[in-house]
C-alpha cells in the first residue's frame, strides 16, 4: 500500500484500475468463541476467510481494514495476539492490514474488509458452461468436525480442532486457477452443495456431483460434513473438460445443462448448510 | 461498479490505478441510539462519516461496503429504512452500496467501508507548511449540540437535533479542494482542535486559531462546542496564503513554524474532543 494506518483513509495500489472488495462482520458467540479459540487463531481465521474470497475473484489480495470493537476490560494481549493473527494470515499472499477503526463494545466484533486487485479478467460465480469439470481445492468437513466435537466437549483430533480454529485456504494454487482455464470459483464457506448451489444460479446451470469422488473428513459422517459444513475456506471451481490440473485440485463433479440446482449421486442433497440468521 | 453484490467479492472502479479505503464500526448504545435517530438518518450518518473521509483524502467516493448486525427480532422495515439512508447518502456523491455481510448479534452493529477514486495526488495531513492558511467547511459543534440537548431530555430547536441525527458534509467544496491548493485537509469527526492537532503532529507545525473567527452554533456555550465537538463532519483544510476561497470555506487561523501543538487565541486549548475508548 501507498499510505497505513494515521490518515483519514488508506491508499492501496489497484494497478489494473479495478480493486475487488469485500467485507465480514463476525460477532463473538456466533462466528467464533474466545473460549474455543485463541485470539491469534481468531485473527488467522478473521483475515482467510476474507482474503479467500478475494482470490476466488481471481485477484490478488492486497490489503486488510479492520473494525474491532471489544469491551473495556478487553486484555491489550488479547488483542496484540489477534492483530498478529491478522498480519501473519496476510502474509502468506504478500498482503497488509492497512487500516481501522477500534471502538467500545458489549461484546468483542471485528469486521474485516479485504481488497485485491486483479491482473486480468475476474473470475466469478457466471462463468461455468456445460460440459466444464467441478473441481475443488482445500479441505472440506474438517472445521465443522472440529465444531462439532468442540459442541460436545472433546478437544481432540486436533487436527480437526485445528481445522475450525485456524482454516488454510490453499492461496497458491487458487491465484494460478485462471492459468488452468477456471470458468468459475468460489470460497466454499457455507457448505460445498450450498455454495455450488450459488454457481448453479448465477450460471443458470445444472451441477452433478459424484459423492465417492469427495474428500471427506475422517469421521464417521465424512462426506455429510464434507457436503454441508463450511469455514475451511476449500475453493471449488469449473474447468473445462479436459484442463489439466495440478494435484491439490480434486476433480468432484461436472457441469451439465438443466435447471440451476445441485444434485450429489443423482439427487438434490438436503443436508443443510449455514444460514447466516439461524440460531445456534 | 462493474460487479455489485452477489459474489464473492464486488469490483469497483480504480481509475488512477490506487483507491484510498477507510473503515468504522458503529456500535448501537455508543455511536447511536435507536431511540433518538430513525434508522434512515442513522444509515445517512454511517454514510457520510466515511464519505466525508474519502473526500477528506482528495478522493472521489466509489463505493460502500456494509457488515450489519441486528437481534433476530429487528423489524425489516427499520433495516430497509437504515439501507436507504446509506444509499441516498452515497447518491450525494454519486457512489453506490457495493456489497456487504449480515448476521445476527446483540446489538446492532454497523461496519462502514468507503473506497474512492483518486485522480490526482492525495491531500494527506502531512502536507501543511508554514504560512499557509486554515479554513473550514461545514458545521461545527451542531452535532455536539444536538447531543446535549436529547441527553437532557430535549427535542428542540429541531436543526440542532437534526445535526446531530444526519451531518451534512459539504462534499461538494471539499471535492474542490484541490482546485483550491489545499495542502492538508480532513473531516472533523472527533473534535475541530483535537483533529487540527493531527494536522500538526503529521506536518510538524503549530496551528494558531483565531476563536472570533470560528463559527460557533447558536447555543450559549457555542465556541467550546465547536471546538470540541465531532461529527458534523465539516472539512477542515490548510491552503497556500492568498488562495481564493469560494465562500463555503471560512478562514479561522493560521500555520506557523514551531512545536506541534493547536493555540486558539494564543493558548493550548484543554476542552477535550471524543475519546474512542471513553465511557459513556
Amino acid at each position: 500500500m501507498e499510505l497505513g494506518p494515521g490518515d483519514d483513509a488508506a491508499i492501496v495500489r489497484a494497478p489494473g484500475g479495478r480493486v475487488v472488495a469485500t467485507t465480514d462482520l463476525l460477532v463473538e458467540g456466533r462466528h467464533f468463541r474466545r473460549d474455543w479459540s485463541p485470539p491469534y487463531d481468531i485473527g488467522r481465521k478473521a483475515a482467510a476467510q476474507n482474503l479467500a474470497d478475494v482470490v476466488a475473484m481471481g485477484a490478488r489480495p492486497t490489503a486488510l481494514l479492520i473494525g474491532f470493537g471489544a469491551p473495556p476490560g478487553t486484555a491489550v494481549d488479547w488483542v496484540d495476539a489477534l492483530c498478529d493473527g491478522l498480519r501473519d494470515e496476510c502474509a502468506q499472499v504478500e498482503a497488509g492490514v492497512a487500516g481501522g477503526d477500534i471502538v467500545r463494545a458489549e461484546a468483542v466484533v471485528l469486521a474485516v474488509t479485504a481488497l485485491g486487485a486483479l491482473d486480468g479478467p475476474a473470475i466469478t460465480r457466471s462463468g461455468a458452461r456445460p460440459g466444464d469439470v467441478v473441481a475443488v481445492a482445500g479441505r472440506l468437513g474438517h472445521a465443522e468436525a472440529g465444531v462439532e466435537l468442540l459442541s460436545a466437549g472433546l478437544r481432540e483430533p486436533a487436527d480437526l480442532i485445528d481445522a475450525h480454529r485456524r482454516p488454510r485456504p490453499p492461496y497458491a494454487t487458487a491465484l494460478r486457477a485462471r492459468e488452468f482455464g477456471a470458468t468459475a470459483m468460489l470460497d466454499v464457506s457455507d457448505g460445498l452443495v450450498q455454495d455450488l448451489g450459488h454457481i448453479a444460479e448465477s450460471a443458470g446451470v445444472r451441477i452433478e456431483i459424484d459423492g465417492a469422488a469427495v474428500p471427506v473428513p475422517p469421521v464417521p459422517d465424512g462426506l455429510r460434513l464434507a457436503l454441508t459444513g463450511g469455514e475451511d475456506h476449500a475453493f471449488a471451481a469449473t474447468f473445462p473438460e479436459g484442463a489439466e490440473l495440478p494435484a491439490e485440485w480434486r476433480t468432484i463433479g461436472r457441469v451439465v445443462d438443466g435447471p440451476a440446482e445441485v444434485l450429489v449421486d443423482g439427487r438434490p442433497y438436503r443436508g443443510g448448510g449455514w444460514d447466516h440468521f439461524r440460531l445456534p
